[in-house]
């Protein structure tokens, strides 16, 4: 698998309570542990992992800006999901691939957070899964690769 | 793993043509060859497969309603993802664990289509990553299979 | 009473699963009880029912098609309340009276429940009674049926 | 049948015009002639029926508060079924058991006439059988009562 | 002119206030001003006029329920222009002719007031010139008396 | 009263046709049978009335721009009522009193017809009462130019 | 087939610039060109026609007007299809029978040109055939004439 | 005229009924006699033709999927023709072209069937002409085939 | 503090079943309960204070009508808050001081409850502190009348 | 700069009462004097400009049609901006280059004047300076001129 | 009173301007003053305050991460009120009680200020009393440490 | 020229991508050879300019914070145009006068791009011009501070 090609994994707002916080919602794992599970199956897959957290959608943005073309982006947009344009933008301007990822069905939750200002600009969203979804997040960046290298 | 636990999957409206139709959106790859992919990622994972399509919506009710209650539904419901308050009470009214699967990113594409009736009912959503989204579906299936023995 | 009127009773979809399904909403009495107790009902006020359950719009819009204009016609029309422009179409093309009935209170749930695409071409609208609202729907049936005869 | 159990019956604003007005939609049948099938029909189930009418909001909201706990309420709540959120805060703070009645089926009317205010804190909802409608809800009301006694 | 068609006048909630009030909107001319006007206005044309006000939607539907089916009604509904199903169902189950009545322009003010439930049952709208909008409708009322005596 | 005071009265699109037009909504009076009475009405109160016709937005919009800043503008803007911002603004933009008039009672009509784009820059609306409006709108404007005498 | 018929067709704003503007949507033919070939269809079924094109909505208006009550209106509004209720109203208001008529495919287009505020006011709409819908309109006007006289 | 082109011809729910339902709105010429016209019309222009009816979306996809790339579709989808997205998906997903046809105008009648959702993957619409809706349509196609021929 | 500023303070409809009415959103708290804390609190800021409750419209009407023009009401409009112009009016026609009360967060409920049309006429809102949310609004009173006496 | 590329300047209804009208909101600045600066601008950057005002929009589609190829547009549509898909469709239907001005920042004002038709067929937007809008518009007109030599 | 529970005030965006900007609304009163208040209001109730401004939205998140499970929030989330889930989930996600606070009545101000994100998961609302809201709501933080203390 | 007036020119998300963001949007132009444009026009029309570029609202407001209440503010905001109601209340919090800049036509893009909750407290707007846009802001900068000099 291709070496130059790095996984960044962006958290965003609350993420740092994960495991503490609504838990009925969200699970008892804390976000360390979620990191440690990317990790890990990032190696499996053969990929380097950078794992970032912040509550601030412009200190969010500069980490999209930070990714190389050639990155694979998997963000949890969190509460940003459903008003940030500016995050939006960000992806599109930059040539990343994105896989949007929560851990609750948002779906199944209030009408706002039904819709997702970021889903348009990825290649997919996986949601519902937990912390699974972050790991199937991964496999999903696996075959976009495998798809480069084949394709 | 658990040997009751089947994997249905169920193919909605228009699927059948995947391959022949607007390929620009869908891709090349026929539903044939999808259904292999995923009998083989299911036996990889130790679970038997049972894989239906139907452009009838009252078929996919039916369907639905035969899955046992320990069976786990991976269903791109098509069309009917929109307009199907049948096939949601159908999922709502078994007990079986339903994850929701699109071959395109339908957030990123008309706002009928960002909408989903079917998934406040199923555990989690994946869309956007061709027929790789069944694949990821089963390892979703896996975990929540592991889940089950653990929990 | 008039012998050539016949009670024609459709249960619309996912109602196969009467007993099993939901219960906290539905109630835990079966479909086949349900049909006794109509039968039951309909015999003490002189008239014949013909009971059918069917979980596709087409056929339910067929089994419409096939009552006879001095028919009434006690439909439950399921989730296709809110979805089936096409029932109601086959209501309005038949001179059946209908009654559309509900289990549940539909107006006390979500949103998208509350609004009947059928109610407008029917007589009148019964639910929040469980079963028992089917055998309201039989008694204001015979009330129909005096009103003729009277009329 | 339990004697403690009253049935009250509130007729809300204009239909005092009851048989005078818009005869075409509401019928030729009077209010007291009205009134005398219903109380024939709670004396038939054992029931004793209190019948009041008014066209102030206020004064149907006193109405509901005299209630008892255990009497069930039988309300066509006219005009005021589309305007009175302070009519249903009235029966959801009173235990009373309430029925929603109208005379004319609300949902083939205007859009403005299809939406309760009062149906979400009511046990069910009967429309569009004139007076019968009335009958049907006292009928409703002893299937309530005998599942009290056998609940 | 016919001597047994009275005029009816009914000034809404508030209407007391009159010349008290909101001058800047309202003018400051006092409710017993402007029924000297109209009383004036009424005997001009040869008519009887029986004038009341009341901030009670209960109380205005029993006045318009009182109104003899030849008397002509000019109703100033005040607020509940906007918000009085129950009213608007008075005038139209009498046979009462209506003429509505606004001191103010209510098409140039806030957006819920430019909207009336009441208008669709009156023969027409008269508003925004003070209290000349009552003899406005004085006049109005001498045509329609004059067209059913032509007519 | 003021001799320099025109009233100026602009009827709208298709007012031509009247007489022979939708006769149930707008009465077999002709046009010119209307200005007739207008013209006598005008006289009456010892006003000039300057009477036009047009189907064209734009040429309407030229007349009202040639009154004259004392003058009284009775406009029935027909259809343009719900669609012409241009000559909102060209009503505001001249310091012409308007009077907003209109046969039928719009608010009784198709919901499109209901919101008037051109009464919130008139004085007042009155609508309803068939060729009478015009007359109602004449006695209207002998009170708008009373005021400015004593005012 | 009667003499007495006239074919009215009204093309409108921006027609003129048909064959020269937007080709990828109007294509390329000339207006001139569909004229010709309306005259010939028109010919072929004994009908007279006469032709217009304006830019202006009051033109429009006049023209309509001016058909006989016996002629047979084809119209293509334009983008006046989606503003003008002065037109509408200009066709209700004459007793000439309408078709409404689109080059393109006008409910394939953006939201705002997919409803027609002139269409419930004809007979019928044809669109998306290029210059053939107006041919199928002249074939559609002569099946209305042979009604005519058949009916 | 090119032989390998067939003409298929769908009619959707409740057509069945036709000349025996709603005749107010649908006229009383049966499905048979329809199907006769668009036979002999087609025979006319060199056109073989297959006429299907079905009150099943799901039937009716599967017709839509046996069509020829080169067949040229005629579907009137009845009330499918506001709900159903899987028709819609089913006809762009095939390369068929495609004409929507209504006996009815349905932009003249309520709200909701004013809205087309299979209309935008069709050439083109023809509606309210009753049965001759069909006989335009198959002219229409006629002009497709000339074009293709041409083009 | 100012002898001759009274607090009026205005239960509106349903408040009088306080403590037994709903417990588990408004608490078990007596409305004498209430009044008793009231009274206690308005002597300690050496205000007079007026408690009224009232399930009707129009009395609260003449209730805010009776504040003198220095006084300062403490209004809890219940369910009125959402449906009643004629009370935002009768504040907005006096001069009284308006703060409006709500024992429960009705930001935190149903949609219906989150709009209030009286807030814009009053000083300030105060909700979901139970019945400290009144003594709250005595204290604000309390700044208001300070304020007064050193503006 | 290109001599054959002319600057069409087209100012919509109303503009005509420039420094007459609403004053406050559009300054005192008369057409001809703004018409004046215009020609001074555009003489230094070396354009030559037809200046236009008119108040129908008929008038104002035929003075696009007149535009050359190459010419440059600037339109203030007045109060058409908000109404005309017709003056749309004529900007869009020639290949000016168009350029929207407005006296007044349109954004800042009634919420139906936010909203422009035209500006998605212009190249861009100048709003809210006064007259200085057309100046900056021909500066605007000179950078398109010259990125064509250029480009 | 509890020693180990503060009172945390966090002031939005904008508010360090207090006093400076559109004073019309907002008051003169610096927030310097205004937390000088506050801190002696916390004093006299026997708690400690801890007070921060901040303009980002993200450091306001990591602020209230940083309350204590026992403590109390005031928060004023200025323009974040409206737009802010982020904010939302931040309190909903962390234990603390809060109350939310505005200087100005929101619910009197634009339509898009009238509706809280951030309400919803607060305790209560206190708005529109300038400075002294704050105040308020120390007393109301008062009695929420009170009713601990009393279980 | 005043020498005290500084140009402070905020550049918002996503702008530092100039030239390799989406190029078919927003062009191959740097954002540092922006501005050296926007340097060199200032210097031109003798002003200073300060630019700045953040991804952070709070960073943005800070830096509004900071203009002199003499200064001119040229603000693109990017996506924060559509979002941020914070950055609004910031620009009309301070006295500086304000022009909204942006580089692509945002009225003819997706419609949640078409609403600037900034304009409103803008002077005016500059859309669609490249980064000509922003020169055409320092032009119309000019044109303030020689309005302000004369005026």
């Amino acid at each position: 698998m291709s070496t130059q090609t790095k996984l960044v994994v962006i958290h965003g707002p609350n993420l740092n309570l994960l495991g503490t916080r609504e838990t009925s919602i969200y699970g008892t794992c804390s976000l360390d542990a979620v990191n440690e599970s990317i990790l890990k199956a990032s190696k499996e897959i053969g990929m380097k992992a950078a794992i970032h957290q912040s509550n601030s959608e412009g200190a969010i943005i500069d980490l999209i800006h930070d990714c190389g073309a050639e990155d694979i982006l998997i963000i949890n947009p969190g509460a940003y999901t459903h008003t940030s344009v500016a995050i939006r933008d960000a992806i599109a301007g930059t040539s990343v691939s994105a896989i949007e990822v929560h851990l609750s069905n948002i779906h199944a939750r209030e009408e706002f957070r039904q819709k997702s200002l970021i889903a348009p600009v990825c290649k997919g969203q996986i949601c519902g899964f937990g912390p699974d979804s972050y790991l199937l997040a991964v496999m999903a960046a696996a075959t976009i690769v495998r798809e480069r290298e084949n394709g």
